[in-house]
């Protein structure tokens, strides 16, 4: 193989891996919709009843819409760290694999959580903020792999409030629902449950900090 | 990264996206049979008794192929629309993910019109209905989207009737259901159901009104 | 766009349709498995007792290999003809669909056939056997679109014994439960259900005919 | 067809089949959720409860987590193993659908596995162990088909240790559980079901016999 070949054959392997992970990604937020399940009625059915029954499934019909964005979010923030990616390792390999291993639980966590959904209830919120601070932790391991400039692994990937801010983000949603699960405790446990409405403030937070303004311009340069 | 490796990376990425949508759509259209479940028969087994239940299932068997083709028509609109494309921007990734949203639900709403495919019972069809407005909404805002020259994302995605004929078929479906339901509450309901039969009248309407034969014919050039 | 972009589009095109296709295969021939369902034991569990409800769970597991393999088959039958695939139409997109309809269809009819394997039935084997057909019938609809020069949709698809061994091959599964059907009203349903093994004599009978090591030979050449 | 682009479609199906795999891997891997179900409280719902019945969950949630970093394992083998392929023919095709075929049993073995977890019961992990033997030899017969020489498959897999170390990597798991299946027979079971913590000692043992480190500096310069 001569060094063309091999540039190729590394590319499609990097490809290959990108690949299997968007299946993923695309399976577990299929998935989302099979745990809401069409209700069974038995006799008499109207339209009143459907309807009263559709009503009954609301809160899986949020946790789906919701965990639908979430995974979304993920894919748009995987999607764009590794448009840097250029090269990989094992260490990669692995790292991708758990952060895919919390984006497929989430189907169970979602639905565990939107059966549960009720003002008394604390554990299903806190097992999926378990889920959500495993893939915060994974895309920041991801992201400090992908920063590390001994391992070659980028390009362009070296601005510093860049790396900043995407670490900022990894964080933000194991953040915001720690955020959420103490305001449960304190407050109504409802006022806890309000805090994804901080997404937007973190957000402006971050690119206020780590200039990314600027950074986009440069990226733009770039990418 | 020179010029050309910029492009090739920005290409890799729209790709990603196109078939992170592909696996969603395959997804999505698969799982559709899942709700077809194999009847239990506890007792006596003989072939009067399988035909009749599996005759219980048919229903869910035309909503299946129904959706089947609901859903591959709305790929091949993908399919097509995405040909022009040359860029991405962040509203494009997530008015995909809204489009893709919608399909994701079909599977749930397909199940739950057939499963009680009544001529008395109007809220599954409406539901369903909903669904595919939502479908045709994001089909429109990805057509806008697509066709603002200012962005700067397409190739040849500039012809007045050509935009124009996307957008009417973005429509087609939602409006074909609207009609249905308008239809169904004035006459007997199973006239109302017979609205998909509108969809040739549809498209050749459009054909007419911008004139896509020659449209056609330039695209070929093009694409 | 110039001439070589134009080429690189219609490409990614192609390859679009070709994974979008792979994906509903690989989902359909995954899903497979799901219907196999864990034996559910209320009390007193021990290693017979597990191991006795496993081999009620026998058939449906033949069910599963039987077709996985049967999937696998279509599989390499859609890899090798969609080789020689350079172009594509509209047509072309919806006949994929319908053979992509026919394979999400089997998870359901092998459950179906699996569930009531019993020597009695014949509507089960009936329902697997139009499933088969369908996938036969569009397969050779895809053979023949292929063929069609007009068409100018492939290259190097145009040797007449290659062509012809091609159709035969789509209509070897039909053809195989059709004789199993048949049989299975004359002789004993098992010796019906034996029909599969049928296979290699028609794949010899085949290659005979239309004396494919030649046309095997000359498609390296090409391939 | 000129010589380039044959290349370029060989190359094509090549991908096809891999992506194809990566599919499946993908589905197997996600669908292992699935069998972890939400349970259902009928009455006076609370934390404790919720949390007694995750409790009960453990066993299938640790069956998930085993069983996708398995499939984990075996996707970064095929990975490494792929990423010598530079042509293919009809062996490998239906080789690489055997292996394919044990991957997508994983998420029924594990679901009966761990559903069965108690440690008097031998029968689910026996049927565990089958299958991650299927995947073992159908492992083995990929590398044996990819190093013969003959066929000239590869490029680069013809290094003795290479491809000694890839035959011993294909055999640990099965060898590693079937030590645990005998030693849970002499001592108590779950000494036996430890014997995963092999795993790092068998890759140390393979890594020294067929000194990797030196075969890892030369596939770098190919790889």
């Amino acid at each position: 193989m001569d060094k063309f070949e091999k540039e190729i054959k590394r590319e499609f392997q990097l490809e290959r891996m990108i690949l299997f992970s968007d299946a993923v990604f695309a399976i577990a937020i299929t998935l989302l919709v099979i745990e809401i399940k069409v209700p069974h009625i038995e006799s008499d059915i109207n339209d009143r009843l459907v309807l009263s029954e559709l009503l009954h499934l609301l809160p899986k019909f949020f946790g789906f819409v919701f965990s639908f964005f979430i995974i979304g979010i993920y894919w748009t923030v995987h999607h764009r760290l590794f448009s840097y990616l250029k090269n990989y390792d094992n260490k990669l390999l692995w790292l991708n694999i758990l952060f895919l291993f919390s984006i497929a639980l989430m189907p169970f966590t979602t639905a565990l959580y939107s059966e549960f959904y009720q003002p008394n209830l604390h554990v299903p919120y806190m097992v999926y903020t378990v889920n959500i601070c495993l893939t915060g932790l994974s895309s920041y391991l991801l992201v400090k792999h992908l920063a590390d400039s001994k391992k070659n692994l980028t390009v362009g990937f070296t601005d510093r409030n860049l790396i900043g801010a995407a670490i900022a983000k990894a964080w933000m949603m194991p953040v915001i629902f720690l955020i959420g699960l103490i305001v449960s405790y304190i407050f109504p446990a409802w006022v806890g449950r309000m805090a994804p409405m901080l997404i937007p403030v973190y957000l402006w937070l971050v690119d206020k900090k780590y200039d990314m303004k600027n950074v986009k311009a440069s990226k733009e340069k770039i990418n």
